[in-house]
């Protein structure tokens, strides 16, 4: 049994690491940390998981999570880039589910989150840990930098076009539209069931930061040639679920995009084509770390549309993360995460 | 006082309509049809009408319906075309909310509603009735076929570029999300709280009846040259609005596009464009007859972005036909239609 | 036209008080103050009231409010109490949403309220504004305790029942179930869509603060009676709305229940009793003053179930308000409020 | 393995134990029948089943189902009585999720059902399938009556205090709120979004089909004493769930609730009694098995109120159906159950 701390336990990415923690079989958890919860029963606090922890909040030591195999950081960004160089010396395995080493360029991290980078040192030793792309290195690496929900969507539905350079990388659109639990745990305002229920709208427009990592990821997929892409969130009035819609032209009409699509998926467990002609709905998905797509040329025309829908918090968020950590401790892959969505 | 009638008083579209006119100063609802509920009181089947409407649903008899000035029809597509010549022949004013008039083209509407128009001659007859387009045409029409929500949202929001010839109508793109009014009263299994509610999905997307309607009004706005359109209608998990995001590449990038909107809709009584870097929720629009809108260009790229609001049952279907009714009968164009936005 | 002034503009039941005065023709917004949001424009923080109102909010200075003929105070509680006597000595008229007047004993507000009452020589001349059963007397107030969302549900459900002795006063139970705006629109996490959507549960069974005004209310029904009652209230997913379930015990199981409450309520603007065998939806009030209600004695039994709906922003709060002020200023008093729910 | 038969898998219910079922290590699905459906892939009408169930339905044919172990009926009431009398003489188990063996009194059936019941002769041999009560029984039974949503969640309310006598069983009082999927996946008009969500209404106050279910269970609980129920059920504008809020008058004020509660169902694994003072929410126990419940007695006064809950697809109607299995094979009865619920 891996020992296993998590660092930030009181948010929806920290409780639901817990819930799908709790029956692995090949782990346990250690700590689970939160400075303002100290002394509080984890299950007091989220009493889904009466009976299936006894722990309580704890203060960050880092004695006692240098006593685990792996520790998940839940944290809000800028929090883990502080405490995760020392755990690195301890040689302990870490994931970090916030930003804070998804952007390899310290001064795109400034740009972007405000502040300067903590140990831009590191950040060349940490492995953006989306396995579809990057699961040799995911093997071997001490750091991994959980991907975004959004990034984790687009991505994936632009991966098979994109590493096949058969996509006008210039012309790049991502219009996605996430669940509330997205803005996470806090007490928000805009976050109220009155305000984001019986609501569609738009925001960041502007600029979000999951632009750059999802710039950096596709641009990784083109072999280094700069992308342009418009990238549109929506808050939609539900709990979970991440709906990309992704358009792009294609270079080549002839292509079997269905035909391209299953291909490259095929052996992905966490990755499931449609057949052609139909569209995922992300209550499909829901509890579950499978990211479900469809590909559809409108017309037969040049623009491609590419359906892509995720649970934010499983494979966009804590199913993940546990998949990189099975992954980097040896564990089977798909361990304690095949289970079908709750549906209704 | 002005006779209305109304064909087809079951629906949302219907009871949305009786809303609207119960308290109009200048009409009277004179008949409200409906086949298989006749006999049955209005305010029994919609008891928020309780105390509005004294009316049972009556058989849609021409004689009855000839007694009106106006007609509204809010059936499903296929039967305005079989009632309206008469009505028409009486003398009588008709706003249809079905797609009976929309297309211009009888070809394309036996393409895309699957048999042959009843009435073509008339269809060259019918006026468009996107008051902010055709104002002046709408005054002199006796028949106007009103336009379908999508197209409501879609339109207005393309409009100031298209007609100044400032976007790259080549690439058109419209992301829109609708909630599940749009899909009517009828009983089907996909508009079920629980298989609509906590999901996102798109439909439609190999083609939506909407797209020629939008196509056809957008080559109007580009002085007659076609466009390419990419339309991708999704379901959202809310009852009322729509939330259009549309996407265009812009043809000169030194243009005000803020300018542009607002002056463009400065005299529209129903259209309100939000402040430079806003976005329009929908819910700020619900049970009102506004389009909300803000436009953007992210990172001052090529790339336009427009977001544009609407509640589909009202500017998006009856309360845009009751503003069509007004402007036909030498009402103020506004009456009863300004009230705000019931928040939260 | 009258004056009005609104202390507290920025929660629900003040934005619900602006939306319905707007279009109110008697009387005219003079000022809406909020401490905290003082210079910001109205229509920036509720985009909703775009073109309906110019005011930006002010902090609450006695002689702006002194130029008034009624202020509306939609303030949290213990705010009214410290400026309320200072209006009245102008002679203004007040109209108090909040809970500050609404108990007649101070010892019961300091019970409940956990402070000292700071004016309790003006409760006695506080009329309980439940027109209902008050009107008299409210034509003559010049201040008026605005009744709570759950009181006002309660009230008038078992209002027949008790006030003609026919109800065991002794075993009076209130399940009442509640939209999440009740909660108001402060960042509480409880509130948080994620929290209260796809969610049902009570809360505050120990004792919650309508549980006194509840009593007092239906105390003064059976002519000064004590009464027991067991008040469990419930968050329910949705934005607005109260559903009271009313039990007691028949005291003569020969009485005609359908004809006792059609006849209590036939003068009454704002109470609709269902025909016999139907149940009120919450919906079907949504946006409206109305109480919709239905009696029902199952299996012709000795239990009487009584149900009870409102907008609990309406004739829970912001309505009802208006209804009151309609009366304190000789207006018609359903002027402004008679409207169809917003339905779907 | 044992092999598993389902009859009716089209709905939520049987939806739902295919969900549970395809990760049980101790079963395999054998036969999903479907007349409607025959020949569709299951995974193709749940999308969020595809890699769990290759299974096609077939049509319900003896044969079949006749090499399984046990077979479950998810079918509208009516059907498994016409089928379940083969099964049982081809010595196959059955657990019925429909209501055709819960009512012992075959005169109850056709009065409540509207049709005489095709197998009286063996509602004799049926075990009422709640464990809590009745798991010696269950463990030897052929033919398990799974409870309805409705009564499971009050009759593990009311237990602890009538089997000890302690409540006033002439007036019990069940106000339960229970979220759409109750209503199963039929394309009713009042099962759609936007006619159940932002609503909350009573139905069948009259006299709902679990009154005599629930009736007959309290019954045995009071060793054969009439009880006095009154039941009221509510549509709650959520997908799962049910939330039992139930009062009695307690005979015995001395007692200590909690400890009697807490004691009662100390053993059970599926039956969690909140510390004094708390409220459960029906979201922690969404996609689980457990019904979680809290008592109360509101200022010391004589009325105890109950707070229960469930999620009605799993303890009200497919996890509670597995736990009957596992009983009757010998399984492990918390086998594949076990797991926290799905928060947010």
């Amino acid at each position: 049994m891996y020992k296993i701390g998590l660092v930030g336990g009181t948010g929806y990415t920290g409780a639901e690491l817990i819930r799908l923690l709790v029956n692995h079989p090949q782990v346990k958890l250690h700590a689970i940390t939160s400075r303002s919860e100290q002394g509080i029963a984890v299950a007091d606090m989220f009493p889904s998981l009466r009976g299936f922890v006894d722990l309580c909040f704890t203060n960050p030591a880092i004695d006692t999570l240098a006593e685990c195999d792996l520790v998940f950081f839940a944290t809000p960004n800028g929090v883990a880039m502080k405490l995760v160089p020392e755990l690195l010396r301890e040689g302990i395995k870490v994931v970090d589910l916030a930003a804070d080493f998804r952007l390899r360029d310290p001064a795109a991290w400034e740009q972007w989150y405000g502040c300067p980078h903590a140990c831009p040192e590191i950040l060349q030793q940490a492995v953006y840990g989306l396995p579809e792309v990057n699961r040799g290195l995911i093997k071997k690496a001490q750091l991994v930098a959980n991907p975004g929900c959004y990034p984790t969507a687009v991505q994936l539905g632009f991966l098979p076009l994109i590493e096949q350079g058969l996509a006008d990388i210039n012309y790049l659109i991502a219009d996605a539209k996430s669940g509330v639990s997205g803005a996470g745990r806090g007490a928000k305002v805009g976050s109220l069931l009155c305000e984001a229920s019986e609501n569609m709208a738009a925001y960041g427009v502007a600029g979000h930061r999951h632009l750059p990592e999802i710039s950096q990821g596709l641009q990784q997929m083109a072999k280094g040639q700069p992308v342009g892409l418009t990238f549109v969130p929506h808050l939609t009035p539900m709990i979970r679920g991440i709906h990309a819609t992704l358009y792009t032209r294609v270079m080549n009409k002839q292509i079997d995009l269905q035909a391209l699509y299953e291909q490259r998926f095929v052996d992905e467990p966490f990755v499931d084509v449609l057949p052609q002609g139909e569209h995922p709905h992300t209550r499909s998905v829901k509890g579950t770390n499978t990211c479900r797509m469809a590909v559809h040329r409108p017309q037969n025309g040049e623009i491609v549309v590419i359906l892509s829908a995720i649970d934010n918090l499983v494979k966009g968020a804590a199913g993940q993360a546990i998949q990189n950590m099975n992954i980097m401790l040896g564990i089977e892959e798909a361990q304690s995460l095949l289970v079908p969505g709750l549906m209704p």
